[in-house]
């Protein structure tokens, strides 16, 4: 197709009144669809339906390590959930703990641990005029939220093909004592959908944090979330607690996952993995605050799925009901804005999400056009620290939730609206020329 | 029998060598017992397990709202799991928000929260030179380890048969600034087992706190925890919530409680109750913790037990395994103990604990016998802030987790283990008159 950007004024203006025509005719068509959260489907979570037959009235309750799941204790997990959420991130079961329905709230507790108590002796954060942190973006938006409402600053780290940008994380880390953590998803990142080359985990391993209690949070997420069986289309990424120990940095992750998007979002485990030192640490404050996770729901998980390649099996299944959807909406996008040089999209292999990015300027009033039709998005900016995208371009597309034609159609709808916005920027900028 | 008191230099020491015999003689059953902690009996346990059939893999998994259990959101809870919870403190659904597996991380999550943003609007504990909390003590140890665990100076309260000593806590709320809490157990207390009375409630509800972000930490752990069915047996308190909002202060209280020992011990589910507006505050920032607490644990309680009921009628079969062990308790220590004067203990209607004082300056030594011996009390002094009981005296002897006759051999060897250790004391006191 001809790029947008060889059109001339009265191609464009031709353009645009017909595009206007199909919004209008969409919007006719009363549709409610929702690509704003990664949330698993009614379908996706059939399949786990057996699940909630792995433990009944007859069952044996007592975990590998003699402790009867039904009663107080086990502040660290069982030992066969440990080694389960272990194998998912590559760990063994003694860097685990596991702990509640999410691992969003354990990354909320290590932020808030940390800004009560300090890391490891360090001082609270409470305590310091300055705590930021490092933001690559765009990202998830609930890790912003997070650092954002104990007031720390949030600095943008651009996200490239490789990962974050490590020639900016290392002049931060290494010469700002006030830069205290990063987010990350290393893995079908949240929105973009890649993973970090084998040379920036190496880089992120071999940070010389000038703050003792500098930390990187390593949202493993998307550990195991494959769109497709072949190899060669599945990302993998170094595991980062060992490539740490290696580089003389053993306390300087907190890995994080959970099989919220494995079993039942919102009813999973989560788990944390970090040094022994670190769990030490970590531990001593837990025991405040809980005497341990539900391990009811820790023995339903091992029970249901044995081992790691159950896990895998089952996220086989996943893949079947997601991998559609991404199609349906990569099909859209580029049948219907290739060439057209008014949007650029990432193509992933796994994940959740797949990130759109618009003309500059152009990504909220896209989102609004769309609300306006029927198609809710995630809002613009949302990916961005502050919600504040700086080139209000970032779009973060969720397609895991409707059926795959609901889908198509939204695209449909989407597409037309980043049409007509594109095509309002381009006037303006014939006309102001 | 006789009160030591009564006796002569010459008869103490001959009870002290009887006594000792007996000591050693205990010492050589080599028994292993534990009556430190809370926790209920694996027969207990046991009653609960048919609810793990009330899900299974033909389940609906809708709630009432029309949510899907299994995915997220639902950040207070589904509808008819905040119904039952509410009903359990005698307070209605929109007062309730339903959290996770235990209670105990609700509290710590209120006094974090409290501290790192401060309670509705005023000023977070951690930028306050002196935060102060009053501790009705004997009381639960793990209230006083999160205050202490924040850096929160803790003030005795002693607790008299009507509640704390209310003079004492009107003194300190309604003049000391610094004052931000109290921890309060209304309803058979731990460890006294004793309930606040009606007037204890109303002045609690009546407090004026000189402090705008003082709040009563209601911790309603035992609200159905009777041990007899006479209703005459049964303590009664007033609901804390309506009573604040009688007297013109409704955002006075944060009520806690959970299913921890009416379904599974750290499996089951929690709630907290409060005022619409102390929600909304929490609320606020629970949606940057957590997407929601697990619904599928709520759904499963609300299928199991259908309603207060249904929770009431389990709770009844509770207490016929609880009764004998508390009553194995009390008959040992009436018959050894009874008349002697040197120890006084709670037989309380309902709870997990009996409280037992012995002479001033014995407890410590008396716990160590008894572990010498083989049998297991909780710390003495655990139920002060500091661990630091004043007077040395007071033991929690918890009852629930041994069968009636490991509990009956274990207050065998506690009552040898006091006579003991007060004979020590009488003796020395005629020595050094």
């Amino acid at each position: 197709m001809k790029s947008y950007r060889q059109l001339s004024k009265s191609e464009l203006e031709k353009l645009y009144q017909q595009t206007l025509q199909d919004y209008e005719e969409a919007k006719g068509k009363g549709l409610k669809l929702d690509m704003s959260r990664g949330k698993p489907s009614a379908s996706q979570l059939d399949m786990g339906m057996d699940m909630l037959d792995a433990l009944n009235s007859t069952s044996d309750m007592i975990a590998e390590n003699g402790m009867d799941c039904r009663n107080y204790g086990g502040l660290d997990g069982i030992p066969e959930a440990k080694k389960l959420m272990g194998d998912m991130m590559g760990v063994t079961a003694d860097q685990v703990i596991v702990c509640g329905n999410a691992s969003l709230t354990i990354m909320y507790d290590m932020i808030s641990r940390s800004y009560t108590h300090g890391v490891m002796g360090e001082k609270p954060w409470c305590k310091l005029n300055k705590v930021k942190f490092l933001c690559p973006c765009p990202g998830y938006d609930r890790h912003f939220a997070i650092t954002e409402h104990f007031g720390i600053e949030m600095i943008n780290i651009p996200m490239l093909e490789t990962g974050p940008d490590m020639d900016l994380v290392e002049k931060y880390v290494n010469h700002d004592e006030s830069v205290k953590g990063i987010w990350c998803v290393p893995k079908y990142s949240n929105p973009l959908g890649t993973s970090y080359s084998d040379e920036t985990v190496k880089r992120f391993a071999a940070l010389k944090p000038a703050a003792k209690d500098f930390r990187i949070y390593w949202d493993n997420a998307y550990a195991i979330h494959h769109l497709y069986e072949e190899p060669e289309r599945q990302d993998e990424i170094l595991e980062i607690l060992s490539e740490c120990e290696k580089a003389g940095n053993p306390n300087l992750v907190f890995e994080f996952c959970s099989t919220s998007k494995v079993s039942f979002a919102g009813a999973g485990i989560s788990a944390l993995a970090s040094s022994a030192e670190n769990l030490a640490w970590i531990k001593k404050s837990m025991t405040i605050q809980t005497i341990g996770s539900n391990k009811l729901n820790q023995l339903l998980h091992v029970r249901y799925f044995k081992d790691i390649e159950g896990v895998k099996k089952h996220m086989k299944k996943h893949a079947e009901q997601l991998r559609p959807k991404f199609e349906a909406v990569l099909d859209v996008l580029e049948r219907e804005l290739g060439g057209l040089e008014i949007g650029s999209w990432t193509k992933p292999n796994g994940g959740y999400f797949i990130s759109f990015n618009a003309l500059d300027g152009c990504a909220k009033k896209i989102v609004a056009k769309c609300k306006e039709a029927g198609v809710v998005l995630t809002g613009a900016g949302a990916t961005y620290p502050y919600k504040n995208d700086p080139k209000d371009s970032n779009i973060r597309i969720a397609p895991s939730f409707p059926t795959p034609e609901e889908m198509a159609a939204a695209t449909d709808i989407f597409v037309i609206c980043v049409k007509l916005v594109s095509l309002e920027k381009l006037m303006e900028e014939v006309l102001a020329a």
